[in-house]
């Protein structure tokens, strides 16, 4: 127990924190899976989790965040519920896992709470950062951007089934303003961000997200 | 629409916004009931409400917080959902009410997260005031701090029915430090907050809270 109460404050267990970002039908899910497979093989004990969600508590609270329509909650109130979630996630299953020497694959983490509320509405950045700051602290290692052409993504994500639309329903413009988030993000953080064209086959992408995951893994390209 | 995108940001509407404070079974719900009566009765416009809960997204957040055990949510994530349904329990129901000219009363608010997490660990009564200043800001004009002894108010809580008892369970000696904590509150915020004996009858606890609410709405009291 820490003085946080609960697993791992910092983040910088023995283990690796990794997320893929991106925009909505980029292809995060998809590369999430691939690269634990990939992992596992490699004898890596790997835990591949998700957000918002990822905890038993946490998946109470994404039902809140992803069902009901898009004016449910104000910005101010979903950045509240994103960090209790993502709270929750990092006490019962990101901080025991990197104490006990995992691999963690996070689909999305903070930036994603950075880069939407940062395209709904500028100056909420600057409130998401402050939160951050207060309640989370942790940060991935390593973050895979997965950057691919909005139209493309938005055509993928479309051709999918499944009730929980509410944030895949603002059309091209809003999923290309995301893209240009992403886009700074990796300049903002260039040091644990690295842009990976998802503009390829799956597997195409899923060869150079193995080999930049494998460089940190051998501690060259840990921050 | 505020800068904040909802509702009225300061809380300093054309409204009173008072709250009713107090360890559990102190008699808050009765007065609150009794309040809102009597001034109705004078023909004010009163919106009665709780937290958490008070909007319906709001209480939906406080089903997740007040059914299950009690080692269901670390602190912080607590803090973190209270603050979240309270944020839209402002934006839905109180900010509305209060630019509308209504006396709001509510059963609970922000103070109950201030002493119910310090009385858990002291060093979250600056995360929770933190978090406050960042995504609230709102207090009340006038806060009754109902007083009464801890051993007679859990005897009046265990007599109720009710499955909402996550938060009772704790014992007199832990209602005995929430009181501390309610009379400290009492000391640092003194032109804000009011204790009232909540040791005696209810028609004479109400009659004092009434005089108390009254001189508030007269605008002598109101800080
Ligand atoms: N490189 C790719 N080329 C073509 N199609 C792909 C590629 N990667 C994934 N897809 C397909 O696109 C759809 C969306 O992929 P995926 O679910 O991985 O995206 P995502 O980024 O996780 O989306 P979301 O943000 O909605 O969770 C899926 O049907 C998937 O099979
Ligand atoms: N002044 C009083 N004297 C005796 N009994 C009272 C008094 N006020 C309330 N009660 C009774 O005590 C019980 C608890 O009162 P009430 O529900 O108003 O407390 P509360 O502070 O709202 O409790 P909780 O924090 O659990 O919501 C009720 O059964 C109520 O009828
Ligand atoms: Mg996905
Ligand atoms: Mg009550």
């Amino acid at each position: 127990m820490s003085e946080w109460g609960h697993g791992h404050p910092s983040g910088a267990g023995r283990g690796l924190f990794l997320s893929l970002e991106g925009i909505d039908g980029s292809g995060k899910t998809t590369q999430a899976r691939m690269l634990a497979e990939s992992l596992r093989g490699r004898g890596h004990e790997v835990v591949l989790t998700r957000e918002p969600g990822g905890a038993p508590g946490a998946e109470e609270i994404r039902r809140l965040l992803v069902e009901g329509d898009g004016a449910r909650w104000s910005p101010e109130t979903e950045i509240l519920l994103f960090n209790a979630a993502r709270r929750d996630h990092l006490e019962r299953t990101i901080w025991p896992a990197l104490a006990a020497g995992k691999v963690v694959i996070c689909d999305r983490f903070a930036d994603s709470t950075r880069v939407y509320q940062g395209a709904v509405r500028a100056q909420l950045r600057a409130v998401v950062d402050s939160l951050h700051r207060l309640m989370i602290g942790t940060e991935p290692q390593l973050t895979l951007i997965i950057d691919t052409d909005p139209e493309a993504a938005l055509l993928r994500g479309l051709a999918r089934p499944g009730a929980e639309d509410r944030f895949e329903r603002f059309g091209a413009a809003f999923q290309a303003a995301l893209r240009g988030g992403f886009l700074a993000l990796a300049r903002e953080y260039p040091r644990r961000c690295r842009l990976i064209d998802g503009n390829r086959p799956p597997e195409v992408v899923g060869a150079e997200v193995l080999a930049v995951v494998e460089r940190a893994l051998s501690g060259v390209a840990r921050p």
